[in-house]
């Protein structure tokens, strides 16, 4: 199977499951199920949900178990990006080549659109897949992610991250950041597919590590793309880390160093899979797509 | 046991807990560790908390069990407390007698302090108390809080609220709002408390029912607070509603009939125990806490 069917049909097993989870639009809290519903599916690659997939189809598992759990990924990553993109936070207009949820919908609805996408992934993970039988997994899966999510991973990654706005980072210091603000998620993803397979403590850290691997393979290739990209392509304002006087892979590194340094990422992450005999197309294929998606 | 030690008891176990459950201000990450602290452990009643371990005790739990998920409930409140205090939300300045998170600390660090907390408290949820013959009840209690502070809940009944702003709203319409908004979430921590004493469906809807009306009888006596007390006593900038135009129950009924009526709905609350054939001073007492608090 190619990777673009592969993700195409991660693509309609997730969004079909978001519609069903998302709440409808009705009664006096209509408008934040508005909100939800503009920011999650107004597009998005869909990356953290087809990890999810993959890595527990990579495990032996059935993607049906694991697609209710990989959405709530996507509720976790849209709602960072909603409170992110918030005027006292990046102070972005444009995401996924349309106006931000505060651009939209005003401020304060941003911020609850985002705190009810933050709660109902939890929800999600503690309900989904049903049955007794995988009760102990959806409980992992909630602590799993909790933690990706955290101080200890996310928001940690989101708070270094501002605080790095105000002065001088380093190579290493970047690195920590990105490991945070995006790689835990991405790692997390990878894992939750691996437990919701029933995969041993062996197999999950192997996909946590192939995740780690290709979440900050991800988070340089993005950096590349932010200096090298134009809005249009990008669906997001271009260049501003730059003009913020962040620090970037690119102006650490150069652009072509950058590249190269991705795709050395990539191929640890492939080299996690080959280390445990794991054999999986796709999964080899996202590791790619992480750092050559064109802008 | 008088209620004042009760409560004073209840405060000291939970704080504790929220002091070892919140992370340490170190590292990259230390500014928003820091302002979690600042909002958890500056001073609040504990109500949540302090209903989830009364809960747990009538139900024949020991309180020790339910200790740090109810600390997790009062992460969630306080989460929502920040965010509500946004110059975006309601704008507030002033809450439990200092500044509010965002003054304190800057805006971004308030958006970033209470996703923390809210991610947070479902960690807590998913792994305290620990041990396998818990895992059960583990599971329900993130369910059960994540229906209470989502769409179906508090994040519902803060939408509602700032609807409501914009227009006027009957009692029936407030009602709602306040069954959603902090009615939810008060519920649940009685309705906690059972599930950690391991009780069984019908004293678990009982002790959701006793929260319920508790809940609504708590926030027609917060109403009447805000209308008749001053800053220094309420720890908050007193009159804001009323000077919003926003709906509230002094403002529908008078002041009188709403004191009336919260007297009323904490009896209702007190009757759901008695038809139980539940003996708790402290649930009785909480009951009564809840329209007699002094500003």
């Amino acid at each position: 199977m190619k990777l673009d069917d592969f993700l195409a049909d991660c693509r309609h097993r997730v969004d079909a499951a978001l519609d069903a989870l998302l709440p409808r639009p009705e009664g006096p809290a209509a408008r934040v199920a508005e909100a939800m519903r503009y920011a999650v599916l107004g597009g998005g690659k869909r990356l953290r949900p087809a990890l999810a997939l993959a890595a527990c189809e990579a495990c032996g598992g059935a993607v049906e178990v694991v697609v209710d759990a990989a959405a709530a990924l996507e509720m976790i990553h849209t709602y960072s990006l909603i409170h992110d993109d918030l005027p006292a936070m990046d102070d972005d207009d444009l995401r996924r080549g349309r106006p931000t949820v505060h651009r939209a919908f005003g401020e304060a609805e941003a911020v609850l659109a985002g705190d009810a996408l933050h709660t109902l992934a939890f929800e999600v993970l503690a309900t989904r897949p049903r049955g007794d039988e995988a009760a102990r997994r959806r409980l992992e899966a909630v602590a799993l992610v909790s933690r990706a999510a955290g101080t200890a991973g996310m928001v940690g990654g989101q708070m270094a991250d501002l605080e790095a706005e105000r002065r001088r980072v380093d190579a290493d210091e970047l690195i920590w950041i990105h490991r945070h603000k995006t790689g835990a998620l991405i790692a997390s993803s990878a894992e939750l597919g691996a437990i919701h397979a029933g995969a041993n403590a062996e197999l999950r850290q192997t996909m946590s590590r192939y995740g780690q691997a290709l979440g900050l393979a991800f988070q340089v290739a993005d950096d590349v793309l932010d200096c090298t990209a134009d809005a249009t392509a990008l669906g997001k304002t271009p260049g501003k880390d730059l003009r913020a006087g962040k620090a970037t892979f690119p102006a650490l590194y150069g652009v072509d160093e950058a590249r190269r340094r991705a795709r050395a990422l990539a191929d640890e992450a492939v080299g996690e899979l080959a280390g445990a005999g794991i054999d999986s197309d796709p999964l080899r294929a996202l590791a790619l797509f992480a750092v050559e998606r064109g802008a």
